[in-house]
């Protein structure tokens, strides 16, 4: 069992043809010779192949409305029942609820190959009457930017899987790993609830619940916060841009401020938060000034 | 004086290279021949020219960290006094709020022209220390999507400005009209509060909010939903989320479904909500089914 690669296949690049399903598993581009969709619903989906063979699809090059799988007839192709959120789909979803890229692959026609088209990110997934009258399952890809070129360029060890951001160059270059792992372990770790407001937004499915991982002292150039749990937190997305805003921060007695009535940020004793990250956010990013 | 145009100059293709400021003048891609900035501080801004003048200015090429205006000695254009979130500052926070795209035009190098970049939409903006040591406001801006091709190719009328959104055609072709006037009509008629919780998020700067405006029936197929305010809610980041999720729903008494404690949605009379339009959104988005 190979260990599932989140991220581009290193040493293929954007663009690169295959010749069949065959050439796309042995380059492990999409390890699956039948399925659309790889992955496992505990992990998340690494990789998706466009066939043009669901009716409901839409294709719009930067955003992909794709469907999920099952339900169709196995000789017609054609939906006969209603889609589940389990398995390929289920592992679609946990793609938009732990933040991973996944890598987008098109049908150039029948007979005409494939192209590895890069990485896309789930925006959005919901369920819906498919054109057959059943139910299917949809999810919303949007490209990752063409600048945040994201490579599992680390030797992979257990679950220690990385991106890496390489700036176009043309004033700056910069390169910023991205931690998978600490995005997942953050959300998990307050079960997907905001430290600030202690809100769980559940989405659609059994146990899905939706939060965004922000970093307090922030990632790249020129502040260069690092991708580590301790200078993160699990917060809603309405928390997520007033912190990024500096409309709001967090004092080192862990008094959420910038709100009308300052009450204590939820921090777990397993969540190693560093007060020094907290304390460079109220001073750079948030400090109150004449307008 | 002139229509402040938002989105791409009909007939300019992005990539375009023009030799001088009075060049991108005459063809309107920035009508200001010094100023970085265009735009007004209550409409927003239209274009940013990046000259590499600002020396905490960040060109990740799809991602930019723009300074803003202001506070730079004339003859050495070093930062001798802190920035304000005024006049084009302002302007630059308005776009985001409004959800404007601002044309990008980089410059060469010296005495070697401009090229005209295609939109971005400004994601967050805060201040910060400047490498001088005073106070500088900061712009993220992210490179609209390539198939989002946003131009403002209606005759212009009042405030009537449009985008378009041809999908670059790989299985489907579509065009999408978004019209910017009522993203502002419905964040402004309803004070930047979101009709569902009712919370008004504040962001740094003088009476400046964030709220995002959702699409009830979704644009683009196959709901082809109208980009009209009576398809249209003001509604916080987390409610959207679920919203767009389906894990919420409205029912035609106005109740919202899908939270512990159902509650009516604030709706105001000079919102000529339509009623179909949230069965559409319960019946094919939000119901409830086996999973």
């Amino acid at each position: 069992m190979t260990q599932r690669i989140f991220g581009h296949i290193p040493g293929i690049d954007v663009g690169t043809k295959f010749s069949s399903r065959d050439a796309l598993y042995d380059k492990k581009i999409h390890m699956n010779k039948r399925a659309g969709i790889t992955g496992a619903q505990s992990e998340g989906a690494d990789s998706i192949v466009i066939s043009g063979g669901y009716e409901d699809d839409e294709d719009y090059g930067d955003i992909i409305i794709y469907t999920g799988h099952g339900g169709r007839d196995e000789n017609t192709g054609k939906q006969i029942a209603d889609q589940l959120l389990k398995r390929q789909n289920l592992a679609l979803a946990k793609s938009m609820i732990f933040e991973l890229p996944v890598r987008v692959t098109r049908s150039l026609g029948k007979g005409k190959g494939y192209r590895y088209d890069g990485l896309y990110y789930v925006k959005n997934y919901w369920n819906e009457r498919g054109k057959a009258g059943y139910i299917i399952w949809r999810f919303e890809l949007h490209k990752a930017m063409d600048n945040l070129e994201i490579i599992d360029d680390t030797p992979v060890q257990e679950s220690d899987i990385s991106i890496s951001i390489p700036g176009r160059t043309i004033v700056t270059t910069s390169r910023i790993k991205r931690k998978l792992k600490n995005i997942r372990e953050i959300k998990e770790l307050y079960d997907f609830k905001c430290q600030i407001c202690n809100i769980q937004l559940k989405l659609k499915g059994d146990n899905l619940f939706y939060a965004e991982a922000a970093h307090i002292k922030p990632l790249g150039k020129p502040h260069n916060g690092p991708d580590e749990v301790n200078n993160m937190l699990c917060l809603c997305p309405n928390h997520h841009v007033l912190l990024d805003n500096g409309a709001i921060w967090i004092d080192s007695n862990l008094k959420i401020m910038g709100i009308t009535k300052p009450k204590l940020l939820t921090v777990l004793d397993d969540h190693k938060l560093k007060i020094e990250f907290l304390n460079y956010h109220k001073n750079e990013i948030a400090f109150e000034l004449e307008l």
